[in-house]
């Protein structure tokens, strides 16, 4: 039986490493979940032991990247100055785009996943909230263009292919040298 | 005869508009010249007498940024250091950016545009000097990651929606000013 070749634990895994490969290869549209089982060479019905569908299985991809999100916002949300909780959540962003770099290269833009977002109401509300934090404080129009340099500066250079050869570690240090920059700009 | 309705001059850049509007709206690939004529109000002949092609169409739509990527190439190698060259290119792509703003909106990362590039040898040719001037000097991998984040943070900061309220100048100015700031970390 397929449900005897992918158990649980390292099993569900597995999927999921096919589905990000896949993701990445045709996009969440174009990927089914036929098109994962036959990856991991086995049945359908293995994969949907694991995930009772797609966007359940979207939904565990992605949630990682919202967990860390909700967590940076609490953290943020008890510092006592909108300047103070911008700079934890700009540096925080640093550090969950880097760890996700691989996962972010892959979803990035992806008409299908911000829809998944949108949908979901917790998942949209984590966004928002954090999107707010980032953009908090009382920004000028100057200011406003630098944050924008600054955030779009941290999602892209993560997940440039031009800079895959770099570490996780130092890739981590030039963006927050680079934030730290241009954040005394603001 | 709807060749009369659009004559040239003025009708090819109605044509142009009608199209810039639409590829906006449902992407390169989703637009047909029969789209372009309906929104014009008038026959697919009125827009064939303009350009031959939809090829065609797009490539009248993107040439200016290509022919100021070429003036700025052209510019930049004259200039004896490296440095200055990517100093040059990279203080241009401010500019060019902040005036083909809109139009990069619409076509930044359609993969129909790219493709169309990269099988016009000309343009290839413009995108890959314009690069090699861009990255050009010794840069370790601090350097690396500094420079995308200055050329991504100038591109998406051009195209970002929630700045569009910004005037052309005052976002010229800030990108420029976050830029010099960062480039003297090279």
């Amino acid at each position: 039986m397929a449900r005897s070749v992918l158990g649980r634990g390292t099993a569900r895994e597995r999927v999921l490493e096919a589905a990000m490969a896949l993701f990445g290869e045709h996009g969440v549209n174009g990927t089914s979940l036929q098109m994962i089982a036959a990856r991991l060479g086995v049945g359908k019905a293995a994969v949907y032991y694991q995930f009772r569908s797609k966007e359940d299985l979207v939904l565990a991809v992605v949630e990682p990247i919202y967990d860390d999100m909700a967590r940076l916002v609490t953290i943020a949300e008890a510092l006592s100055t909108a300047e103070a909780r911008r700079d934890v959540v700009v540096s925080g962003l640093i550090e969950m785009c880097v760890r996700h770099r691989r996962l972010a290269a892959v979803l990035y833009g992806d008409p299908a996943v911000d829809s998944l977002v949108q949908s979901r109401p917790e998942l949209a509300a984590t966004v928002e909230q954090f999107t707010a934090l980032v953009t908090g404080g009382n920004l000028d129009t100057h200011g406003r263009v630098i944050l924008a340099m600054i955030v779009n500066g941290i999602y892209t250079a993560a997940i440039d292919p031009n800079l895959a050869d770099i570490s996780d570690a130092d890739l981590l240090q030039s963006l927050q040298a680079g934030t730290r920059h241009l954040i005394k700009m603001l």
